[in-house]
């Protein structure tokens, strides 16, 4: 059991916990809770930290079992932990690498593109509806949150497993790829005339989602085939980027379950 | 100029960021940003506290002239401020007292339910999005964070100023009340038959949104005319709550502008 705080592993899960350059050079991330254990591609699982306490009323000891853990003083799990509410086992996870071809092959593929999303809650948030309203891939800038920040792993809810998601160096080319495989691309936008419930999304169809405060750069949004906008009553000017998101695909989804 | 963070005005503001039952006692609340002082009600503001280096870059100082307001140092400001990037004008606020009778007596009224809500951002998100979507009125359960919360208050990005809301002591008695007034009460829930896109909510219509990590308390959702389901992909068991609520206020208010 490792009960300091000193221990060279421990200053390591400290580490990549913070530094997305750390996390990068490993090629892994942290996952925190049992819901992300359990889900865990199990290829894909490295090691396995659990709390003492944690390890004492652990309902899946079987499954720990297998895989193998490390136990650590409840004390240091607290150090290791990105929560205020330690949840008692921690894993370290490879990282993905898909490919952009797997997300542009399919047929009428549903895609999300996101430029510079700066909140780490919006972008887990995001992974999470997009894989409740069946998206087939989110392509994001690289000016973007790092998505393996404990943050967005904690609100991707899992979901961080299952959506297939890339970083492209160059965003446009990225759209202008989609385009090229048939996707009909969409821009949420101040200029967009057509109410976004007026489109038809049961073909291939890519939503542009811009920068929380500042939306899409206009370059960006230049791209897009049809701008369309999310009525909106009162004063209110825009809506948070990850429930703009939330609507356009649900009305995607509600139109593909026809 | 207020320069000293002792001064006992700077200490009293401090408290009002992080006590609920202070601000409670003083009928007021903190808005922070330009956006909450321009969209602020005339007859809501109570004072105006400005940072140094905002004054000097104020492009709206008329407005400043006309209300009244006091210059404090910028030191004292991020004091003050609840947040990592001060945003140089914090308001305070009289408290809203609407009366639940203002939210059942109009015409097919669209109603939010919220039981226990514990997320800031997502309180503040769902009154934003309400404003967005038409709803006419947010009622929560006595256990909802506190709206008051800064935090709550910038995540609405103005909504709180116009969106008529009230705590319920007795929460189930508001849901019946509601239905009393002819309002239908849905509620999404695993063992929603029907997908939310099957309903009609052009009638007078009320959603319950339960907590972020519980749901419904069952003897909430009982009180519902009909359990509805919002379809999920993929192994999501849920979605984030203010994405729920926004998927269906987007779809009442899709129905509604038909």
């Amino acid at each position: 059991m490792i009960t300091a705080a000193s221990n060279s592993r421990v200053k390591r899960l400290v580490q990549l916990n913070q530094k997305a350059k750390l996390r990068r050079e490993e090629n892994v991330f942290l996952a925190e809770g049992a819901k992300m254990f359990l889900e865990a591609p199990a290829e894909k699982l490295r090691e396995v930290y659990v709390s003492e306490s944690f390890l004492a009323k652990c309902s899946f000891r079987e499954r720990l079992e297998q895989t193998g853990y490390e136990v650590v003083s409840d004390a240091v799990f607290a150090r290791i932990s990105d929560t205020c509410t330690p949840q008692g086992i921690l894993c370290v996870l490879e990282q993905f690498h898909y490919q952009p071809e797997e997300l542009f092959r399919k047929k009428a593929p549903l895609l999300l593109f996101l430029e510079n999303i700066q909140d780490p809650g919006n972008l887990g948030t995001m992974l999470r509806t997009g894989e409740g309203a069946g998206v087939d891939g989110v392509i994001m800038s690289g000016d973007t949150v790092d998505l393996y920040n404990p943050k967005v792993i904690r609100s991707t809810m899992g979901s961080v497993y299952r959506v297939p998601f890339f970083y492209a160096a160059d965003f446009k080319e990225a759209v202008c790829r989609a385009k090229a495989a048939g996707v009909s691309v969409y821009a949420a936008h101040l200029r967009g005339k057509d109410s976004y419930g007026q489109q038809d999304y049961r073909s291939g169809t890519g939503f542009l989602i811009g920068n929380e405060g500042n939306g899409l750069r206009e370059e960006t949004a230049a791209l897009a085939d049809t701008y369309i906008r999310i009525p909106m009553e009162g004063r209110v000017e825009s809506l948070n980027a990850a429930v703009a998101a939330a609507v356009l695909m649900y009305e995607a989804h509600r139109q593909r379950s026809r």
